[in-house]
């Protein structure tokens, strides 16, 4: 199976704690790797880690609050001065160009790649990128200033093909491409050997979804329905939902309450409040009503 | 003594590592913070070390590469949310004006106190800030952009009074003050007492000087003669120093050149360059010139 996981760099919230960073995620798609957030010290997270800052494809922005963002400039000047060439493209709000144009230009004026700034569309489900194996869709989430959550999506793959019955039926190879794709088989004598048969049925595309930051908000629900893993906020505990509705956050029971109403396989909760030393009653308060939840914590990586 | 101490948040140099974090430190003087630096990652180093975030008086930028900025926009954002009410003054290169005001504007629009900017002149020996105590001071490098050093200077102090002969010769209140400044006792019958017999001498004033980033420059000697404490960057061993020379820094030899030429009590070394993953080097080449040097580390305390 081709590599498809996720690396928690930081599930802090806006206040920074020496338990938790600002948010950044790492997706590491096939050996490429999307940044999902930026926040400050993003940079020190990924050599802490030992990720290879190199194979850095893309970043995603979910917000223009500075714990997901401030540390762009810095990670930036990183890459260049270990010599990156090839282009860096950035998907955040459209207000991002102003103010990182001119840092950017400023911080790293001898660049040697440029970096491509993407608006995002906070009003509807949009496909952001896509290569042979991966579409990546942005989708708008409801916090106190616009804001997207993102989707990757692995694509559909080719059937496998059982070895033993490609020899035995001796099929040309110029057709191995239509039987891995469903055809059936035709044999000199007019025989049709059926597909399943021939091949046995492709792994399902896998499916991740991260949502941060958002109020309680079920309209996301048919864009992450039966996702792999969710990453959902969980800024607040129950004894705090009237402080999360007034900040656009989320409780981690309300995070475990979509994760149940999408169907998802496995729900990841985030964007702690630093008020919290330990996290074990959002934990509970969400397994209370979607049982395969789990913290996430700075390094963790999770397999899809 | 009133307290006068500094403490090394980072002394790395521009490419991250795990060893060390970008330029910053704190100077207490008095009980109020003096930042000077601020290198991403900041913030985060000030929680680790748990400074007093809402101490912090002022931030002393010594010139506007990445590694010594880049954490102010967050670190300002996290002050405006911890409640801060007072004003923040921020001595740096006047360039910062036009970037920093539109991120914090963007970041942190409903900040509650003022973030007044003063543009360093970076040609000459410069008064920056003064109060009762303390006198801080910049002075020009020698790097590839403007770049100033700081001085901070403790003010003279009075002498100290013998209590008990103050006491013997029945002084009035009103004439310590006079006495605590220098001047002599005179007795109802007109006899002199001199006034090293009513008084010690005040503790010498205490000098700290910082200088990084810098190319070898004797030109800042004048400036930091005798000081108590000298930190001066040491990016490079002696094996790199054509590379030092090509960037503007100095190497460790040169550091300590410079703290022998000054008579300095006391070299910190710092700004360590990436390559090494150990220090020994830089250390024994300082030391062969000027014995009383040290390495800084994230976290150390100097007292003055």
């Amino acid at each position: 199976m081709t590599r498809f996981d996720v690396k928690i760099l930081g599930c802090g919230s806006a206040m920074p704690t020496t338990l938790h960073n600002p948010s950044s995620q790492l997706v590491n798609a096939n050996e490429k790797i999307f940044m999902i957030d930026c926040g400050e010290g993003t940079q020190l997270q990924m050599r802490k880690f030992k990720t290879r800052i190199s194979k850095l494809h893309s970043i995603f922005i979910s917000h223009l609050h500075g714990d997901h963002v401030l540390g762009i400039p810095g990670l930036v000047s990183t890459l260049n001065m270990l010599g990156r060439k090839g282009d860096l493209n950035i998907y955040a709000p459209k207000e991002i160009e102003p103010l990182f144009s001119a840092t950017l230009e400023f911080f790293c004026p001898h660049r040697e790649f440029q970096v491509h700034l993407f608006p995002l569309n906070d009003k509807e489900f949009n496909l952001l990128y896509e290569n042979k194996s991966l579409r990546i869709y942005s989708f708008p989430l409801k916090h106190r200033i616009p804001t997207c959550g993102f989707l990757f999506e692995e694509k559909e793959k080719p059937r496998h093909i059982k070895r033993e019955m490609i020899d035995f039926h001796q099929i040309p190879i110029h057709q191995i491409k239509a039987i891995k794709a469903g055809a059936d088989f035709v044999t000199d004598k007019g025989k049709v050997i059926p597909n399943d048969m021939l091949t046995s049925p492709a792994n399902p595309p896998r499916r991740y979804a991260y949502c941060s930051d958002t109020a309680y908000y079920p309209d996301i629900i048919p864009y992450i329905e039966g996702v792999d893993v969710l990453y959902h906020e969980a800024t607040f505990a129950e004894a705090e939902a009237v402080r999360a509705q007034q900040t656009f956050h989320s409780t981690a029971r309300q995070a475990a309450e979509i994760a149940q109403a999408a169907g998802v396989k496995k729900l990841l909760l985030g964007h702690f409040s630093a008020r919290y030393t330990e996290l074990n009653d959002l934990l509970r308060e969400a397994q209370a009503i979607f049982p395969n939840t789990h913290l996430t914590f700075e390094g963790m990586d999770i397999i899809l």
